[in-house]
């Protein structure tokens, strides 16, 4: 039973509601967002403590967070606004509507409407869209003391605590020094004597995929973004990452999914743009395959004759194309992992060549057996010529599933493309081609 | 050009070879790791900064790991065991052949080998397999500058840095303080006053997958795990979580690319690893393919008399089976992201229905054209045949794409297994059955 079927919202005062709310965890209160009418959304929102809110508004999606800007009240908005991380904001900025985003604007203060403007300079796919300008920077002269007296200070309106930034009096990044360190020197030490030089940053435009893979390697809390003077922007902090992340994984799933990489939310997007992302790959697939009905046109004659040739036509294209579909997905993954890289060609090429084999023949002797003793029924010489031409298929999928994103990764291009529905689509035409010519030797037709 | 091409290893001595690598960037030298020699690896790696050698062997593949830890001499080995963090060495020690886990055992510190035995306790799959027993742990009854001074004295061994856990005499875990709210307290401040008492925390047999959703719902940087008895064991880093995202990204990803799930490297796997990966699934899929020859064998007598059919049979399956595995790929992450919920499954039925529509009448005319106008070429009738059972095979493929995850999910299973290729092989079968039943009614064939 769920936790809010017992609750009668509308009998709740003020009170009852904030100290009911008070004990919900947060993810539970998110799962179920979107089951509350709008009416009750906004009375639950507005009861919750600060902090709260600005957890619960950051994790809903664009349309329920629309909603609930547009009913909330100047006076909790400019509550909410106060409360908000500069680049949060900016995110909010880019992506509402141009009413909510004029009433956001309006109820911001001095300090993070300029921190906003600033931030909305920069594109928000790049490592400058991610960052935050509330970090802790001095110079390197100072003591340890005196800088934790100046992290004390500022400890409550940071966002990216967790290290401290020195730099010169053109705003250059000299050094980092990680709070751990800063905490475990002690207190006469001199900054600049033990921080850290040989620190990783990003520039303004460097990919955010990149930074994401720079803060995984080195596993930092936040890192530094510089402009090409080497002056410090602003700090990417690891929550952000993470969303990056899981993005990226969103992005990746869909292109092997045969979709355009866009990832909006499923209910957020409207029927055409779902149709925009979808129809596009669908067509170019479609008529890439008809390719095979030349093939088979041009087989007819063989199968005609043999028409047993026909009923494992689906057979042969799915097996192949799964086979594929597996090598090619072990590739593509080794490849953003970073654990394969293209010099590996080689060694992949003979390990799946062996693998093809096991595997060809294991699929070969299984539809022999399937396609001899039950229905529909084929003599065993049928059989064995069905079981051997799919072992000729698999091997050879296995092999080009592999080869493919390796190759297109050489060339320079993103290896994802050739998964799952563009790898079957070419596996079928060759596949097929293997299948009818294997037959028509052993079966010594025209 | 590569920054090694330029380096003569041999003629280097020690101080140079220190110094040149210091200046080498961690991500290059991990980048190129795999393409050293034995020898050489071993000569760079006893060359690395203390730091820099944890960095890098945490990042290796186990069989270059194991390669490392063979070749380096007792006194290298115990100086890197003295860098490492127990979560590491723990893992370590489960990855490790026997011999290489008795000369590490053989190297380690007495509290490294107390802490090691205590994690080994744990489920290296559950949240406590992920865990550090060096985190801070103080009463609340202190001050926040008795607290500070602790922490400072601290500072340099411990590894969950970010938060101070607050336990009673029995260890039992009462609040926790972040490093951010404890600078900012004043000196004075008793820290029960100001601790956070609604605090995220893991059971020890939590999923590491949950404990994941969890540190990223509330952007935390460390999540405490406690047992039944809400006694604190340990505390799992934001960078270790990091590390669980990736891997079940690519866990998910093989199932999608019909395999199972688990996550070895490949160049790691053996050859007969990677068979058994691969091969019950290819099996599998292949037995419930072949019921498309049962299809077959039905509408034998229909298409014998209608060989144009025929050609198209795998435009028919892949173009069905593209626009189901779309539709459920977007089902499978949103369940994934928690972007969507069964509940949905109303709103997500009317949309791909309609979505349905719209990329059936597109690839209906596509297909229509396309087959009327270009070789292998069949007359306009025949072509409007096709056109029509490829509409409604992609208005079916798209509907039961988007409905069979969310449904296999309510029944409590993992959606993933209805991604791509099980998806293909169900719609094959029905696939062919739309095809050649609109195809026998339109022609009014027996």
């Amino acid at each position: 039973m769920d936790w809010k079927d017992n609750i009668e919202w509308e009998t709740l005062d003020s009170g009852e509601l904030k100290a009911l709310l008070a004990d919900i965890p947060l993810a539970d209160l998110l799962e179920d967002w979107d089951s509350f009418s709008d009416e009750e959304a906004i009375r639950i929102f507005i009861h919750l403590d600060p902090e709260t809110k600005v957890d619960v508004i950051n994790e809903l999606s664009n349309t329920k967070q629309e909603t609930l800007l547009t009913l909330l009240s100047e006076r909790h908005l400019k509550q909410l606004m106060a409360e908000m991380e500069p680049d949060d904001v900016t995110d909010f900025l880019q992506e509402m509507s141009p009413e909510i985003r004029k009433s956001v604007w309006d109820n911001l203060s001095d300090e993070l409407r300029t921190e906003t403007l600033f931030l909305l300079r920069f594109d928000e796919d790049d490592a400058a869209g991610l960052m935050t300008p509330r970090y802790l920077a001095i110079r390197g002269n100072v003591s340890v003391h005196q800088a934790l007296q100046f992290v004390r200070r500022n400890a409550e309106k940071v966002e990216a605590f967790y290290s401290v930034y020195v730099v010169d009096e053109l705003q250059r990044l000299l050094g980092v020094i990680s709070l751990q360190e800063l905490l475990g020197a002690g207190d006469d030490t001199i900054v600049k004597d033990i921080m850290d030089t040989q620190f990783a940053s990003v520039r303004e435009d460097t990919d955010q995929e990149e930074a994401a893979q720079i803060l995984e390697t080195y596993d930092l809390t936040s890192l530094p973004v510089v402009n090409s003077h080497n002056k410090l922007l602003g700090v990417i902090t690891f929550d952000d990452i993470i969303d990056v992340i899981r993005e990226e994984h969103t992005e990746d799933t869909y292109k092997m999914g045969a979709m355009t990489g866009n990832a909006g939310r499923y209910l957020d997007t409207s029927i055409m743009g779902m149709v925009k992302k979808r129809v596009p790959w669908l067509v170019i697939l479609l008529l890439l395959g008809t390719v095979t009905t030349t093939v088979l046109d041009h087989y007819q004659a063989s199968f005609l004759g043999m028409s047993f040739l026909i009923l494992f036509i689906p057979v042969i294209t799915q097996t192949g194309g799964n086979s594929g579909n597996q090598a090619s997905t072990l590739m593509i993954r080794g490849l953003a992992t970073g654990e394969l890289h293209t010099r590996d060609t080689g060694k992949v090429l003979i390990k799946e060549i062996a693998i093809g084999l096991i595997m060809g023949i294991v699929t070969g002797l299984v539809i022999v057996l399937r396609s001899w003793l039950m229905p529909p029924g084929v003599s065993l010489f049928e059989a064995l010529v069905i079981g051997m031409s799919l072992s000729f298929v698999v091997i050879f999928a296995t092999v080009i599933g592999a080869l493919a994103p390796m190759v297109i990764s050489k060339m320079g291009f993103d290896p994802t493309v050739m998964s799952g529905p563009l790898m079957s689509t070419v596996i079928d035409v060759c596949g097929l081609t293997i299948y009818f010519e294997t037959a028509r030797r052993l079966l010594n037709l025209g």
